[in-house]
């Protein structure tokens, strides 16, 4: 996967899985796990921007998340 | 939406946000984007540790995560 220039953080995501019923969790699945999720931020990001973009505006807005997550 | 026990940050989504190319992002956005992607994180995590769990693991393996999030 290519180099991202911000990250979701390992710390949280790793809680998450623990508090999701996770008894053990290896390292490569934590850093699978980052790379998904950075995937996925960028992903809404990109769409998010676009929407507001098409709406004249330069702020990205509560609603512009909304509609690009869905 | 619920209380979370643990969040995806606020900062590193921001800037996931910024470097996809927003100009300006409201304080509501962002708090929508932590929440949206907590629930991605959490239901990712509730689905790898399923199929870790029906493969007969305690251990959350890559692959889990990877078929997870597909």
């Amino acid at each position: 996967m290519a180099r991202k220039t911000s990250l979701i953080p390992k710390a949280p995501v790793g809680r998450i899985l623990m508090n999701c019923g996770a008894k053990r969790v290896s390292a490569d699945a934590i850093d699978t796990f980052v790379d998904v999720m950075t995937d996925i931020a960028e992903q809404i990001s990109e769409q998010a921007v676009r929407i507001a973009k098409h709406s004249g505006r330069k702020t990205v807005q509560e609603g512009d998340i909304k509609l690009a997550a869905k």
